[in-house]
C-alpha cells in the first residue's frame, strides 16, 4: 500500500458538516491501491475504562470514484453529541493498516487523541446554500445584446440589431425593455434564473467598467424600468442574478477621476492603490489594475469608506429591487475580510440570496461556509469543452476529470456549483463545437445531469455562432426562421426533464459505467430512492451500440430523450 | 517518481503571505524520491505574444526537512504586482517532471491557467501575528496554587499551604497579592509573559466553570487588585494573559440557574442547548455539556445575546485592565464565526494582543488569519515527551515528528505557537521523565531552542514533582532549601540565552545533523546572518562523543551551557 499517497484532513471537502447531526468524511488513496476502507468513529468522550479504551464504531466507506492518480472515498456519519473523532481501516488482500492524525498504525490506537478531529458541529459554520439554487436553471443575458425594446435610450451611434459583427466598441441598443418584451421567451424555455452581466452606469458596452455602482446604465432603462423587470421575473418564477464588479472601478468612476485631477489632495487617494502621483492612465498605469488594463484601477477594498459604500450597493440592489443573487467578478483578487463582511450582509439583507463566485481555480479557501455560495466552475467547462469539442482529452481523461471535479468540493457545495458551456468571456459552445450541433447536445446533456445549477448563454438554446470576444456577444437572433427550432426543442426537453426528475440533479451513487470500453461512449449512472438515471453519451462519429446494463432485465426503463 | 504522494494547495500552510510583496511556497513529495525541486512562478498577466506563452521565472526550493514518508520543500517568492500563478519541476535521477494545479506535465504548460493560484496578496488577509509574542517567554501559573499573599480572603476550610497533596477540592488561597508579592522572583526568571488559568468567579479551585465572567473570584482579590497586578507585571515588562472559558459556562453561571428554575419561561432558554425541559443536571443532563461534564453546560455562541455578552467580556478585560492576550478554553467546539467576531473585538480594543486556541489536533482551520495567532503547541509537548521520557518514540521517529510540526503551519504561524513541556492538565514534566534531571533539561533545551514563544509551567523551574491532575496543581514551594537551585539557574539561563541570541527563536535554515548515527544524539542547527546554532542533546544515559562538524574549524565556536 503506497503509504505515501494516502490523503486526509479535516473542514474542507475531506471532513464537512452536512446538517446537525452529521458529515461527510472523505479518504483519497492511491487509483487501485486500496480494496476497502472503513470508518472508525466515535465520540471522543466515550471511553471503556475496563477495556482502557476508546468506543468506537465503524461503517463501510463509499468508493466515490477516481481519477488519473487517485481513488476516493465517502461515508456519511451520525454523530451522538456533534463531535467527533475518526480514523480509517484501509484494507488490500496484503496489507490492513490503520490511519489517524499521528499517522499509520498496525493496530487500531486505543487513544481517541490519536484520531482526525471534527471537534463540534456548531450549526451557523455548516454550509448550507440557498434551497432553491440546485433546482434553478440560470439564462445568462448580457444585456446590450438581447433585444432592443427602447429604441429611444440607444447609445449614440448604435448600430442597426445584427447588422453587423460587434467589435470591442459596438453598441446595438439592448435594454431592460427588450428583455421584458421577451420574458415570454425566456419563460418557455423552462428557465427559472436570469444572470446579468453589469447593468449600472460605466463606460463600455461590456459594463464591467463601472462610473457609479448606485445607478442603471442609462441604456438599459432607468431604475423603475429595472425593478419592473425584477417584478416581472418573481411573478413568472424567475430568479434574478447581478453582476457585482468590486475588484476595480472603471477609470471614470468619480473618485478615481478625483484622485487623477486632485492628487494627493483628493480624498478618494486611499481608494485605490497609488505607486505615485501624479497617475498616469496609460499604459504604465501607476496604480494597481485588473490585470494591465490601465481603465480598470483596482478598488482597495481594505479602506473602510470603500468597504461601506460597495457593502452598502450590495445591499441596496436588494433591499429596494428585490434581486435574488450576486455574482462576483474576479472574486478571488479582492480580500477574503471584505467577503466575510459582503455575506453577512446580503445574507441579512436576503437571507436565500445566491453568492456565485468567479473563480477560475481551486476555490476551497473561498467555499468554507463564511465567503461564497458556489464558484463558476469553470474546471467542469474545460472538461466537458477538451473532451467534447477539442478533443484535447479522451475518455479515460474525461472521467478522470469529471471524478477529480465532483471530489473537488463538499457535495453540498457541488450541488449549487454555476455549471456553464460558456459565457461572454468564452467563444461560444457551437463555434467551438465547429459547428457540430450533436456535440452541443451531448455536452449539454453533460451539463445538465452534473449536480450544480446549469446556465444557458443566451442564443445557445438557438444555435447561435461566435468566436472569441467579442464575436461571442453578438445581437440575439429574433427572426424565428433563423433560429434554430430543433435545438430549441431540445433545450426546452433537458430543461423540463431536469426540473421534472430530481434524479438530473443529485449526485447520489454518481458512478461511471464501462470505463475500459474502447468505444467513445461516456455513460454514468445516479440513484436516489426508486429511481434510477442513467446517462449514455456517443461522443463517437458513429453510431454505436450500447448493451443496457443486465441490473435494468424486468426493469421499467424509460428513454427520456429519443422517445 | 510517485507522484501519488506529490501534494500542495494554496492558502493554508501550503502557500501564504508573509508580506505584502512575498509569498511562501511549500511541496510535500515521497521520502527520498525527489532530488531537486525547482519552483516556477510569474504574474498571470505576463504573456510573450511571440511565444504564446506564460512569462515565467525559477527558483530552486529548499529542502525543508523530512518525516516518517514525506519530503518537505520550501521558496520564498516575491512578486510585481501582488499576484502570483506557478508550479513545480521536480527532478530526479530517472525523471523530470512539472506539477501544476492540473496535474502533471513532461513539459511546461505555456498556459498560465494551467498553474496554482495565488489570486493577490491583500493586506488585510495576511496573518500577522504580535511583534513581542515570538521574543516571550511565558510563565503559567495556577493562582489558586501560586502564592497566598492575604489570607484574609482565603476560600473556607483552606488548607495550609503546601500541607498535603491537592485533592479536586482542596484550597490552599493563593491570589493575586501572592503573585505580586512573588513578581520579583517572577522577573528574576527573565520571564516576560504571566499566563493565568481562569481567575473570574467560578465554583471550583481550577475555576473552568464560571459563575461571573465580569468579576474576579473573591479567593483571588478584587478589581483593584488585579489592576494593580497588571500594572505591576508591565511596569517589569511582563505580558498579562488570561484564560477565556468561552465554550462553557459553570454549573452556577445565574443565566443556566435561571433556566433550571424557570425552564420554558427562562429569557435564558436559549443560551445554551437543552434537549428538553426540566433541566436534569446529574449524570444524566438533558443538555450539550464539556465533554460528560454535567456542571460544565456548553454556551449557544450563536445566540445573539450570550455572543454579545462574551465579546463584551473579551473587550472589557482588555479596556478596564491592559490585559495582552486571551487564551482560548476548548476552542475548537466554540464556533468559528464567533471566534471571527472575537478577533475583530479584540484587535479592536488592542491591536497586538495575543489570541492563542487551545487545540490539541490540527489547527489549521483557525490559523488562517481570521481566528487565532497560534495554538498550544501539544504535537510538540508530545514528540517531547515521548522520546525523551517514555521513550514511545526512536530518535528518527522523534527527528520526523519534529520535522512534521515545523512543516504543519505556516512558519509565520510556527514563530509564535505556544509551545509547553508541561500545564495544569498534564503530569509534570519531572514525574514524566522519573525525576531525572538530566531529562527535564534536555527536554527544555529542545523547548527553549524553537521557534514559537515557550511556557514554563510554575515550579517547573525548581524541579516540583507532580502527578497527572490534581497532583501537578500543588502549592509553588517557597521554602528555599526545598527548591532546586542548581534547575533554577538552568531555566534562568536558557531564558537568557534565548532573549539574547534570536538564531535561538527562529527556524531559518533549520537541518537536524547526522539523523543516521546509532547514538541517541539529537542535533540541529538553524542559522541567521553571521549566527549559527547548533544544539546537541545527548539523550542517552552514557556520556557520548560528538564530533564538531568540520565547517566549524577555524570558525569562533561559543559553548553556550557548558561553559
Amino acid at each position: 500500500m503506497i503509504k505515501e499517497a494516502v490523503y486526509h484532513r479535516p473542514k474542507n471537502e475531506y471532513a464537512y458538516a452536512i446538517d446537525e447531526k452529521s458529515v461527510h468524511i472523505k479518504l483519497k488513496t492511491k487509483k487501485n491501491d486500496v480494496q476497502k476502507v472503513t470508518l472508525i468513529f466515535g465520540d471522543p468522550y466515550d471511553f471503556d475504562s475496563n477495556q482502557n479504551s476508546w468506543i468506537s464504531n465503524s461503517t463501510d466507506m463509499w468508493f466515490n470514484g477516481s481519477d488519473d492518480l487517485h481513488d476516493y472515498w465517502i461515508a456519511k456519519v451520525t454523530t451522538k453529541h456533534r463531535r467527533l473523532r475518526y480514523g480509517f481501516l484501509l484494507e488490500n488482500p496484503i496489507q490492513s493498516i490503520y490511519y489517524t492524525e499521528r499517522g499509520f498504525y498496525k493496530k487500531a490506537p486505543s487513544d481517541a487523541s490519536y484520531y482526525f478531529c471534527f471537534p463540534y458541529i456548531n450549526k451557523v459554520d455548516i454550509f448550507s446554500p440557498p434551497d432553491w439554487v440546485s433546482s434553478t436553471v440560470w439564462y445568462q443575458i448580457f444585456p446590450e445584446r438581447f433585444a432592443n425594446g427602447n429604441p429611444s435610450i440607444n447609445p449614440k451611434n448604435s448600430l442597426p440589431w445584427n447588422s453587423r459583427r460587434p467589435s470591442q466598441k459596438s453598441y446595438y441598443g439592448g435594454d431592460f425593455q427588450g428583455i421584458m418584451d421577451k420574458l415570454d421567451y425566456i419563460a418557455s424555455l423552462g428557465v427559472t434564473g436570469l444572470y446579468l452581466t453589469p447593468i449600472f452606469k460605466a463606460h463600455s458596452n461590456h459594463k464591467y467598467d463601472t462610473i457609479d455602482y448606485m445607478e442603471i446604465d442609462p441604456q438599459f432603462g432607468d431604475k423603475d424600468t429595472f425593478k419592473k423587470l425584477v417584478q416581472k421575473c418573481h411573478a413568472k418564477g424567475i430568479k434574478v442574478m447581478l453582476d457585482a464588479v468590486f475588484n476595480h472601478s472603471g477609470l471614470y468612476f468619480p473618485p478615481f477621476q478625483d484622485v487623477i485631477k486632485n492628487g494627493d489632495n483628493s480624498p478618494y487617494k486611499d481608494w485605490f492603490h497609488l505607486h505615485n502621483l501624479p497617475l498616469k492612465t496609460d499604459f504604465l498605469a501607476n496604480y494597481d489594475t485588473f490585470g494591465y488594463v490601465p481603465t480598470m484601477p483596482k478598488l482597495n477594498t481594505e479602506n473602510k469608506e470603500v468597504k461601506a459604500y460597495l457593502l452598502n450597493v450590495a445591499k441596496y440592489w436588494i433591499e429596494e429591487f428585490d434581486i435574488d443573487g450576486w455574482r462576483l467578478d474576479v472574486a478571488n483578487e479582492v480580500d477574503h475580510a471584505f467577503w466575510r463582511d459582503f455575506r453577512k450582509v446580503v445574507k441579512e439583507a436576503k437571507p436565500d440570496a445566491y453568492i456565485l463566485g468567479e473563480v477560475w481555480h481551486d476555490a476551497m479557501p473561498w467555499l468554507l461556509g463564511d465567503q461564497f455560495d458556489a464558484v463558476m466552475n469553470y474546471p467542469l467547462t474545460t472538461a466537458i469543452t477538451e473532451y467534447f469539442t477539442t478533443n484535447n482529452i479522451n475518455k479515460a481523461e474525461f472521467m478522470n476529470s469529471v471524478n477529480k471535479i465532483l471530489n473537488m468540493y463538499p457535495e453540498t457545495i457541488n450541488s449549487v456549483q454555476f455549471n456553464l458551456l460558456g459565457s461572454h468571456d468564452t467563444a461560444r459552445i457551437l463555434t467551438l463545437s465547429n459547428s457540430n450541433k450533436e456535440k452541443v447536445k451531448l455536452q449539454m446533456l453533460m451539463q445538465f445531469t452534473m449536480p450544480g445549477t446549469p446556465c444557458i448563454y443566451y442564443g445557445d438554446e438557438i444555435s447561435m455562432e461566435g468566436g472569441e470576444d467579442p464575436d461571442c456577444r453578438r445581437c440575439m437572433i429574433w427572426e424565428e426562421k433563423k433560429q434554430d427550432k430543433e435545438m430549441l426543442g431540445f433545450v426546452k426537453k433537458i430543461i423540463s426533464l431536469r426540473k421534472q426528475f430530481k434524479v438530473f440533479r443529485t449526485n447520489n451513487n454518481f458512478a461511471f459505467l464501462s470505463p475500459k470500453d474502447r468505444n467513445n461512449i461516456i455513460s454514468f449512472t445516479k440513484s436516489i430512492a426508486d429511481q434510477e438515471l442513467l446517462v449514455v453519451l456517443n461522443n463517437s462519429e458513429f453510431t454505436e451500440k450500447f448493451k443496457l446494463p443486465n441490473k435494468y432485465n424486468q426493469q421499467k426503463v424509460l428513454d427520456l430523450i429519443m422517445e
